[in-house]
């Protein structure tokens, strides 16, 4: 009763590595919320042979065919002609997608050529898909014995519009899909391996009808609970029922029940308590303030963070030079130092800093790569403190400093 | 006398959707440098059906077939075991491959069970690749018509000093691959669109073995020219005398001659004329320093950055409240009075600053979004200040503005 799917990109430039194919990842990940299953992911250049050749071979193998990119344009629209001529059918113009065509052109000011009124054509066999993000329209084919075959457009935000509003729908209309509710218990602060082994008897115990997976991160493992059966209601009230027996084991590890990131969930926590933070940074360079504000809404709660690269920067922050001469840069001192001045710099309610050695550097560094202290100022004069030891690799490092730093804030805002 | 080389990567979790697949793209680019066309890519699970099913159709189409993935011990070993059958080979431990598994051990401090001592059997008929990184060894068979099969760990850092370390040199010594020859010119501040445009002419008129691909980022065009011959030596005299043409058309526009970002370039620049550098960030939020920040050796050049997110923090920096009062916070002048105040507060010689609408916001937002000023103090009182109107999307705003920072940086330098 499986539902399996193939998914065909196709582009020189995938070929050539000079891009890395996204798209695949994110359409194999929406047919799996939805229990399809993909058997089989392939990238072919811009060449009808090679289309043609990939296409049959996935429908020996899968019920749904989803295919990206060669409709733009520039490209001799060499997927929509290899569509037409695998499916029997003729070019013609589609009264809706020229409508669309035109609209997309008023709407941004430009005139519209020959080769541009080119994209309405459609082939007369094809369910015409409509791009709402862009000028090239989607095409769905349906074989004789009931295979679907979608061809959508290659830029991500105009495929991955098209699929959910569009595709998956009809996905959903062809074919019986399973009812699938997902639960969410999202941990920072433990390796997979412990929480694994921490969670085995849990896990073993789990109804058939219930699939646990573990979707590590940096610093972070999210565990999805994947319930499947023929009733919505029923199925959420297993999951929680599940859920309910792992949370007590997950303790402090767990911070959120939603599936979304250590700084969504901090965001929520500061707007809801009308809190404010704020950082001074020295390894990470910028790296904790800036995944804070990727996210809107963080001028409401995050007042700021210095970038404090250099001793005399830090001691323009607010930190007394001989802390910083007898203790080291690299101290508990001060990062506790560094987070104090921060939350007087900023006016924040709570403030958090770190000072390390990201790397890359030498066997014989003192302190050696991977030494970082941070510290977290809060309320009253609490300040809490942690000593990291990372890894060689600067990036890896850089990264999981800003969890733990996240996760610091977190810790002491839950505890007060 | 194409050389034609197939991917193939093998994981179920590539096709849940929960990884994106770099490691292709790795391996198409590096390919693709010595003159191997890569026509075909294909991710299977973690099913020997499949990975047989693929590598047979791969060895229809090509001289080389690179596998990753499926090596790990919790895995059961599908494609060691797999591959061993297609070739019928017997596993057998292999002297070298016990050595370095033990040695990775005895320097992690770890003692080896027999799932990991599994990792040294190797197919009797493999040449052994050695993993430099990591515990899995790689293998390289060759058919009976001298198709090299190649599999490699799928743990990406592993794999990539696999392939450059041996598995090129490998490839190189059984196919006569051409000699090619890289030229790069670096191009910021001007699309893609209107730089093909100027070098239309130019691009024409290049002699046939040399061509010209255009590889686009956010901001940046990295023109890439590639010569083919026999001979090293008059490629690059042949690419240097037309690259030299190209030179005056780009102007300002072009950055460097390396393959290197623009922070990297402005690194370069700045410890060879001992000059440093901090930032003011408001739209931002960190993006700046966090970039410049994420190359070692920041420390000598770079003092830091405040990110300044609230009014208040603007003010503390050094801002005057008047000028936010009257000109706003969106404004040229606070641009310029906050990279003023970054520069005294870091005592650098240059300062960049930016304050705008990162977004997402309503189209009644004054000013609109995507409105955004930047602004670069330099010495002697010298400030320059640009508007940028971008997009309506957050991340992208942030990331073009950063761009922008950096070429600012780079021109008020060079027009000193």
């Amino acid at each position: 009763m499986d539902i399996r799917a193939e998914v065909l990109t196709i582009g020189d430039e995938i070929l050539w590595g000079q891009i890395v194919d996204s798209n695949s990842a994110f359409m194999c990940a929406e047919l799996t919320k939805i229990g399809v299953r993909t058997v089989c992911k392939t990238s072919v250049g811009d060449s009808k042979y090679a289309v043609t050749d990939a296409l049959q071979a996935a429908l020996t193998r899968a019920e749904i065919v989803l295919i990206t990119g060669g409709l733009g344009p520039t490209k001799d629209d060499i997927t929509k002609k290899t569509l037409a001529d695998f499916f029997n059918a003729t070019l013609v113009e589609h009264p809706q997608a020229w409508d669309n065509l035109q609209q997309m052109f008023a709407r941004r000011g430009r005139v519209i050529n020959e080769l541009n009124r080119a994209q309405a054509l459609l082939p007369d066999k094809a369910t015409y898909i409509p791009n709402d993000k862009g000028t090239a329209p989607g095409m769905l084919f349906t074989t004789p014995t009931g295979q679907l075959v979608v061809s959508m457009p290659g830029v991500p935000f105009e495929m991955k519009h098209m699929l959910l509003a569009y595709v998956v729908p009809k996905i959903k209309e062809a074919f019986t899909t399973p009812i699938i509710v997902h639960r969410f218990l999202q941990t920072v602060g433990i390796p997979e391996a412990e929480l694994a082994l921490r969670l085995e008897a849990w896990e073993d115990a789990l109804p058939s009808h219930i699939k646990l997976a573990y979707l590590p991160s940096r610093g972070r493992v999210k565990l999805r609970l994947t319930g499947t059966g023929a009733q919505a209601t029923l199925l959420k009230q297993d999951l929680e029922h599940e859920a309910a027996k792992a949370i007590p084991v997950l303790g402090k590890y767990l911070f959120s029940h939603q599936d979304q990131e250590l700084e969504q969930y901090l965001t929520d926590l500061f707007v809801a308590q009308n809190l404010t933070l704020a950082a001074a940074e020295s390894c990470t360079g910028g790296a904790f303030a800036q995944r804070v504000t990727a996210w809107p809404g963080a001028g409401s709660w995050f007042n700021g963070s210095a970038v404090v690269y250099t001793r005399e920067a830090k001691i323009q922050l607010g930190v007394r030079p001989d802390i910083i001469d007898e203790q080291g840069i690299v101290s508990e001192a001060c990062a506790r130092a560094m987070a104090i001045a921060a939350k007087a710099f900023y006016g924040a309610d709570y403030a958090v800093a770190c000072t390390g050695v990201a790397g890359p550097g030498l066997p014989t560094d003192t302190p050696p790569v991977g030494t970082i202290h941070i510290a977290c100022a809060g309320p009253g004069g609490a300040v809490v403190h942690q000593q990291l030891a990372l890894l060689q690799d600067r990036a890896i490092n850089i990264d999981l400093t800003v969890i733990n730093m996240l996760n610091m804030v977190r810790l002491q805002i839950e505890n007060a």
